[in-house]
């Protein structure tokens, strides 16, 4: 064998090694496809501002963190066609993720509607603290095991508003035979109180209420409410009493997590944390400068709270619904007890320190 | 060159080249010597809780999300001996990164306060969104390129009680010589009132304000103050109005952090978000905890509020002093008018959504 053919034997296995040596150096450096391609499956529609915002913040920070190892796919309802399907699509293994609101699944196990917010609950602060510090991720994983998903917080709206009102509510009489969009567990709240709570798809609200279909909706709050335009339609919008913390919810199917090796876990377990957190500053600022935005347009607007004795009313007829609930199933009632005496605590320093400071610092 | 010999040539370079491969390979796969060792010096002693556990969480977080390819050592203040010297440590790169407050360093560059929290300013969720929404990490980047190093919001505290006094402050002539400690900012703004403010290191405290050398001091809030026992020697708890949202402040070293390949400084980065984030909520139910078993030990702690005389003419003489530093700094005028604006805007919305909210939700 010439020399020239042994250099190539030589030149053959380095390439061959080197190139194996970069393939390998690749999937950990960037460029080449992704070792991991998974698919989330969300309940909001294809560029849904601040909820979206926060699936695709989530899906950057773990692309970026894995250095490309780690890809996730994001589809919309205008893709999968089932905005309340993402729990069974992701307990399926259709999706090895989704994003949605944990209160969706309250027809399928009444338990999961503690995980987003409840009407009178804890603020946003207080339940972060509840649920990571005070007993609420241990009872939402348990909660969620008999569906085999785990699940995380998503991102918080903050506190939403009570609604867009075309009358004032000035007693309770004013709140019977009241034609309302609000749906969920206050819808019911509010029906024991006479409305009459109806569900319309979100494209029809602002003509259902403009031709008086219904007499009042609630939606968010002005982060998201300034592109529904109800400001132009309804003078009163009243301050809120049934979603003080609306916490968004990431799901994960249990098998395809547990099969990740542990520092691609503790990626994806960060970057939903921090996106969730990042949704909450987010729909703060947007709420702040909507806000402003809706006051200088429309300096009419009224906002309005309900009058003590429909606080007291509902407040009531919630801890009724609730109580009777827990009677019946202990876990519901194990998730009840937890929330309201970790409320009991936070709430007493709530009120000895942002709430006292903000009554010094809030001209009425 | 018989052939043996050259096999072994061959052998030679596959050998090469495979322990290149499996070299890079457990980088990326862990257990090797981390390929990057940062060391972080902070402001706080050696197992100081909530302050270094946050700093811990995020050094554990880099390091598994890094999957073992980077490490973070901590040195506390009893190795480093120079707590108040973090700027100046990283800014020479001896340290990587610090942990502090941002409102030490108002000594060396008075712009440098705004970034921890001021009096009257904006509490703990304002201040986030005012942070990643409403251009505060710009303007923190720009005021500490002035000293190479990037700082990042590293924790917050929540709203700090007012604290801790002998004798109940009923009008402005209780304050007259009146002898506290208050440290920085807000020490300034009560001394305009006649306050005598002292600083005295938080081992002797406890001592200084049970001997009467001192009248009242203030520390953090129920988080921390339980363990220093001032509730057992004082009698009244004062609601906060100086400190609304102390956040504390990682720094790093800009030619080092630069250096970095960008999944570490993506990881590096919402290891620091998270743990910010993380510490306000950790620090939310440790003040919830500890309040309710100081009540329980303590029932006769009386919480009071300063009268509104008092809290406007501490609003008047806060803003003397910040206008007087702002006719002659623009960059001071720029943070200051950055904030204020914001705070109008937000605290606008906070009006109407968690205070709203917290007024039919809390017993007076």
């Amino acid at each position: 064998m010439p020399k020239t053919t042994r250099f190539h034997h030589l030149t053959i296995a380095l390439v061959i090694a080197l190139s194996l040596m970069f393939a390998g150096s690749a999937v950990s450096k960037a460029n080449a496809a992704p070792k991991y391609s998974w698919k989330l499956a969300m309940t909001w529609p294809t560029n849904f501002p601040i909820f979206g915002d926060a699936v695709q913040k989530m899906a950057d920070l773990v692309k970026v963190m894995s250095n490309g190892e780690m890809e996730i796919r994001i589809d919309s309802k205008n893709k999968h066609k089932a905005p309340l399907g993402i729990l069974d699509m992701v307990k399926g293994g259709q999706y090895e993720m989704g994003h949605s609101a944990s209160y969706y699944w309250k027809g399928k196990d009444v338990n999961l509607m503690f995980f987003t917010t409840m009407p009178f609950g804890m603020i946003a602060p207080e339940q972060y603290a509840w649920f990571y510090y005070g007993g609420g991720m241990e009872l939402m994983e348990k909660a969620y095991s008999r569906h085999h998903v785990y699940s995380f917080p998503g991102g918080n709206t903050g506190n939403q508003m009570g609604g867009w009102f075309q009358k004032e509510i000035k007693s309770e009489a004013d709140l019977k035979g009241l034609k309302m969009r609000i749906p969920g567990f206050a819808g019911e709240v509010l029906s024991k109180l006479g409305v009459v709570v109806t569900n319309i798809p979100a494209g029809e609200l602002y003509t259902a209420l403009e031709r008086g279909n219904i007499d009042a909706l609630e939606w968010v709050g002005p982060s998201l409410d300034l592109n529904m335009g109800f400001h132009k339609i309804a003078p009163y919008y009243y301050t809120g009493w049934h979603e003080p913390a609306t916490e968004l919810q990431f799901l994960v199917n249990q098998k395809k997590f547990d099969a990740l090796p542990e520092y691609l876990q503790a990626i994806i377990t960060t970057a939903m944390e921090l996106s969730a957190y990042d949704m909450y500053s987010r729909s703060m600022n947007d709420s702040a400068v909507n806000w402003d935005l809706i006051q200088k347009d429309y300096p009419d607007i009224k906002i309005r709270t309900f009058p003590k004795e429909i606080i007291a009313k509902l407040k009531i007829e919630n801890n009724k619904l609730l109580n009777e609930q827990a009677a019946k199933n202990p876990m519901f009632k194990e998730i009840l007890d937890s929330q309201r005496s970790y409320m009991k605590k936070v709430r007493n320093w709530t009120k000895i320190s942002d709430y006292a400071y903000l009554k010094d610092n809030i001209s009425e």
